[in-house]
Formats: C-alpha cells, structure tokens, sequence
C-alpha cells in the first residue's frame, strides 16, 4: 500500500482543532499588513508580523508587494492591479484547501492548477454610481490530476471551497473600518 | 501657486470615465490569475494578462505570488497566508484612491501610509461549523501627511472608500463559481 503524501501535515491541523476548542482565544489571529505610497497609484505593502496562539508571530521572511494600475489606465504598471491580488489570494486558499482535503482522504495528488478570471465593470470606479465597484463575480476553474475519480475529486474541491477562508471573505460581506490617525 | 503633483494623471481618468459612458462594452475587465500547487499548502500564482477596452491585454511584466501557510500551522512557510493577500488589495487599493482623490481636489500628498489589520477566528478554517471561515473585521488606519487639514484628509479617505474595488469586494457579497474542468 502506498502511502499518500501530499506534503500537508493533516494530524497537526487535526490536533490544532481539538487543542483550540478548550482554547478558543488561542485561535484568534490578527493579520497585518503595512501599504507606503511611492507616487501616483503605486504603493508597496509589507507583510511580516501577525499575531496568533496568544503571542506575536513572524514569517520566515518580510515580504514586499508592489501594486500599480496598468498603462490602459494611464498609470506605470510598476506592479499588479489591487484587485487582482484577491484573485492571488483565492486561488491560492482553494488549492491549499484542495491540498489539505485530499491527504485527509488519501488521495495522492499528481498536479492541481487553477485559473481565476474575476469580471469587472470598470464604469464603478471611475466613478459611475449605477456600477459596482468591485467584482461582478468571480470563476474558479480547477484542473487536478490525482488518484480519484472524477467525483472524488469534486467532493474534494467542494470540501476546500466549504472551508476556504478567501471564499468565504468574498462571498459574504465583512466589516471594514476606515480610519484616519 | 504651485501645481500638485502626486503622480495621478486625473485628466486621464477623467477623459476614460467620459468615453466609457458611450461605450460600456469597452468597460469589461477580466483579471486572470493562474495558481499551481507546490507541495503541501505552498502554491505560486502567476498574473500577466488580462483583458480589458475590447482587447486582451498584458502587464509590463509577468509577476509570480508564493503562497503558504506559517510554521506554526505546521506548515513551511514559503509565502504569505492566501487570506493575507486580501490585506495586500485592501491597503494598495485606498492608498491609490488617496492619490487620485488627492490629485483631483489639488491637495499635495507628502506621505501616505496605511496598516491594515484583520481578524481572523481560525477554528472556522479548521472545521468548527459555527465559526466564519473568513475575517471577522478588518480595520485600516491611514497616517497621511499633506497640505490640507485633517477634516480634507479624511473627506479624501471617505471618497476612496466610497470609489474602491477592494472595499466592495469584502464588503459585499461576490458570486464566485469553482469549478473542475
């Protein structure tokens, strides 16, 4: 028998759930990130620290992300568009879930890629009120070589989408607070 | 008098918003990702065309994204966390709302920063079905460093609230759509 070996540690996760139900504030994190302008709509957000487990925590590294507007909007194009970052973070959420999901299960995965394509009416921004500003919606499209069946592996995408952190943000509204210091 | 200048061509924007009230065909975006699965958690997500003004079209470069989860969810930390990259759109998007908005009212920016923090209950994540995957709330606080009095600074932060993609996006529902091919 072959042992499946997706590279996720699901008995850590499994242990991390039956640890945090008697520790509920030890499963309260905060994710920060830190955005300088450098000119025009170009800026570059830091991540590095968070906090977690009661205690602060760091990456491994800093990370810096540079985030422009294309040259179609009159712009230098010194780094991807904002809104395609919630594209990077979506596919990215669903394919660790896909990941995590089919260790769980036993199933070997041989290759997963996902294309993202997010529709956006661009009249919102620039400012029409009859137009969303944000995305009218969002197509996720696996394509997963693995040891399943066709069906094992949509109950497996069915199961990443059901407990995606990323989905869910998208999905369904959150409060966010705007504040001046 | 001195001209402001923070980098914003608004008459651009301006001229855009005029010739797409005749031609809203031209105002459907499609932003594309592609993400491929690493190992474990670990993917990398590519961005480099998209489609927009009835054409497909290309960034100046192509940009590759590590996502991951931190060693402290046994995992190895290649990368930030994908719900992280949510952070990196919401602060890039205000900040380059500020600019413009700044631009259009003639207010010289000097320093723009932005920390934006989200909080997040990971028992959703890990399977507790009355916990939210996603963020509970998110909170931005601008420090903002300009020619104009705290009253205009946060007036401006207002209209980039109002006009942002971002915000929308994780303040309001989405339909997204996953699929396997």
């Amino acid at each position: 028998m072959t042992v499946t070996d997706n590279g996720v540690n699901v008995q850590a996760l499994l242990d991390a759930r039956e640890a945090l139900k008697g520790a509920p504030e030890a499963a309260q994190f905060t994710w920060r990130a830190t955005s300088k302008w450098d000119k025009g709509v170009h800026s570059t957000t830091t991540i590095e620290n968070f906090y977690g487990l009661g205690a602060e925590q760091s990456h491994k590294s800093r990370t810096e992300f540079a985030a422009d507007h294309p040259e179609v909007f009159a712009a230098e194009d010194n780094g991807i568009t904002p809104i395609e970052y919630l594209l990077v973070g979506l596919a990215s959420c669903l394919t660790a879930g896909v990941a995590s999901v089919a260790q769980n299960r036993g199933v070997q995965l041989r290759s997963v890629t996902a294309v993202v394509e997010g529709n956006h009416d661009i009249r919102g921004i620039l400012g029409d009120p009859d137009v969303r500003n944000g995305y009218n919606d969002i197509k996720v499209t696996f394509n997963i070589d693995a040891d399943a069946s066709k069906e094992d592996i949509e109950a497996i995408v069915a199961q990443s989408q059901k407990r995606s952190a990323v989905f869910d943000a998208l999905t369904n509204p959150t409060d966010v607070t705007v504040e001046v210091a």
